[in-house]
């Protein structure tokens, strides 16, 4: 038993470097293939999809009917449900990504030595992408399209729930892939629900550039703790909107309340609004009776209690929580810095946004705030690759290293240096 | 004794720990100072290692004393040694990263939505960068001084050979900052030779955004085993130059001959020629014979040694050596495209060069090699930051996050994203 146990440890380490291998090698052929063949590529697959629709419902029904016999959740069973509108979003979402420019062969900057050496810096391909994500089976065309776009390998593991759906997403695919004249190994994924097969994923640094993990906080915090290869990741959106002395009070009000309460459940939402001293006894009460008459509760400090009644009182865990529900923890501030100060200790670095007319508090907050995305007069649910014109996201990453914020196709490149001499020596 | 060593132990990972927090609350200090604070901060480092040049050679002299007494080769000793000329040396390289270009608040891009939100992306100081390197202790000032210029706190860990002298250096480092106003914490040594620290080091990815490894291979092997942070390394570099049938000869010996023999013991220089099948009978002996009178080794396939006799015959494992030495393998190949398979197979990413008139081929060459670098007509030991203009490099990446080639102070910014409203909120 213990044996069998060691053999098919070893079969599933050995499977996933052979699709290490082969991602390695299909991403090297595909950094060489042409923008007119991705692309193309891309549009068949988004016909694939349409052309399976039939099939992909009965592998999904299966899912559904596993899913039911395991007593999944309404709101997981809700993910992971594919019907026909589904399946044409799936399909329009990947030619949105087709019609996307190339961001492949881009001149990132070019200068001439004294020498006369001619140095360029041009886009190529990341390489091989990781993508591990959970019961949403539509990530796997997404993800796949927006990395095959920028001429990447991918490695798609996704959810044990989703298995047979994931499968016939990535025939159609595979077909697309063939169609397009691109190596059929640039986009696999991992035939096998063994959890072991991600601990393998997560060492093949020979093999994968970067891993894209996408779902809970659970999945991502074992990730962050295991892997060996970069990730692009956020663990959680603790977004700020700071209400400055100089707001105005109707964008103001406008404002926190599209942040908070437009969808709760995005990690661009605001969770902690905090408000200038100078304004908690006209303009907070507005903000708040606003948000409460729209069913949003309040967890405030005493002096938010104070200025308005109907207020829970906050803990000091609630600064560090990411509520993704219709709850807003509220705090009143002397001005820009000490909301900067609250900011630097309790955001996650993604997104936070000042409210404010005046300019010299704008600047101070955007030029101060280290977070992946600062904003002056605008919600922060607008932290999003589509609200940015990049078409599509696979992801948004609170790292620091290769990108930060919304990770769209030009993200997934990196560059590489092009010399033209015409003799020269180094002396 | 066992309860000792592990009361030891805790206490690296304690101090490494307190080393690492200190170094993210000064790198957020930093990241706010201006252009002009790091610049005269880095002057006033230059100064500081000129007049503390008699205690830091003092400090030399003890880990000179002790490598004597542990009978450290001579190469060694001369790395460790510094004089009067290599700490002006350092002094005035210092004052050449605080006088470039500060990369940090560079718009990046910029572009307005149809909403009218402007979104700007600035760069921004990384954060906190780890560098561990071995014998020479002047890259203790070298890596500090670009880390800085950048706004990035860094955590410095040396070779224990020349544990005096760095912290000799560190402390004219130290003594800058804080004539610039700077956080003293925004650069810091490891206090202690336990190699326990460096394993502390490599997971502690809440406080160290990169680490540059800076040294032998074993070192780098051992690196990237065991770290979970992203790394700015090179193993090792495998330089191709490859004479194509439309070469010009005369260009072709000076490439040939500048790319192996300027200097032997640094990354760029080339290992491997290969040489298109039509010129083995001309240029492959003018080439070979203007190397081995002066003095180079020459690896060959038998198809060489038939051309020009003088050659050894190359074995398989030749094709995979970087011999840092005056040794060359050889090959003829059928032209460009085996060319460029034998580099995909045996190149380590590095650099790579085409000896050609023709355009075609040239472009083939440059579009199809994905090497951090590839060259038309130049030489590759023109790999490096300071000849790319870069004014200083902390290293050369073969990764493919973030950085490859140099890593001057422009790779080690990153980017956030600076969007201004007049009120707007997502639909």
């Amino acid at each position: 038993m213990a044996a069998e146990q060691q053999n098919e440890e070893q079969d599933v380490a050995g499977l996933m470097h052979q699709i290490g291998r082969t991602a390695r090698q299909a991403g090297q052929e595909l950094a060489l293939t042409s923008s007119e063949a991705r692309t193309a590529a891309l549009r068949a697959t988004a016909d694939e999809l349409r052309k399976r629709r039939d099939a992909i419902k009965a592998a999904n029904a299966r899912d559904l009917e596993e899913g039911r016999d395991k007593g999944l959740s309404r709101a997981m069973m809700d993910r992971l449900t594919l019907d026909d509108d589904r399946i044409e979003g799936m399909a329009a979402g990947v030619e949105t990504v087709a019609d996307l420019n190339d961001p492949v062969g881009r001149e990132l900057n070019a200068w001439e030595q004294p020498n006369g050496l001619r140095i360029a810096r041009v886009a190529v391909p990341l390489g091989v992408i990781g993508v591990i994500y959970e019961s949403r089976p539509n990530v796997t065309a997404d993800a796949a399209a927006l990395a095959l776009k920028a001429g990447n390998a991918c490695i798609l593991r996704g959810g044990s729930e989703s298995f047979h759906s994931s499968r016939a997403i990535l025939t159609a695919l595979e077909n697309g892939m063939e169609a397009g004249g691109l190596p059929r190994g640039c986009v696999q994924m991992v035939p096998t629900r063994d959890r072991a097969a991600v601990g393998e994923m997560l060492k093949m640094s020979e093999h994968i550039d970067v891993i894209v993990p996408r779902g809970g906080r659970s999945l991502i915090e074992r990730i962050t703790r295991e892997s060996h290869i970069p990730l692009f990741k956020h663990l959680e959106g603790i977004c700020h909107t700071y209400v400055d002395s100089a707001a105005d009070a109707d964008k103001a009000v406008a404002l926190v309340h599209n942040a908070k309460l437009r969808r709760t459940g995005i990690c661009g939402a605001t969770e902690t609004l905090l408000v200038a001293r100078s304004r908690k006894d006209d303009l907070l009460p507005a903000i708040l009776d606003d948000l409460h008459a729209a069913g949003c509760e309040i967890r405030g400090t005493r002096e938010v209690m104070q200025a308005w009644p109907g207020a829970h009182e906050a803990t000091e865990a609630d600064w560090d929580t990411e509520y993704l529900d219709a709850i807003l923890s509220v705090k009143v501030v002397d001005g820009v810095d000490e909301a900067m100060a609250h900011i630097r200790r309790h955001s996650s670095s993604h997104t936070e946004a000042v409210v404010t007319e005046d300019a010299w508090t704008a600047d101070r907050f955007l030029a101060g705030v280290d977070s992946a995305i600062v904003m002056h007069n605008a919600s922060t649910q607008f932290a999003d690759g589509g609200e940015f014109g990049m078409g599509a996201e696979i992801g948004i990453s609170t790292g620091r290293m290769h990108a930060r914020g919304p990770v769209g196709v030009d993200q997934l490149t990196i560059y590489k240096y092009v010399v033209r001499g015409s003799g020269q020596v180094r002396p």
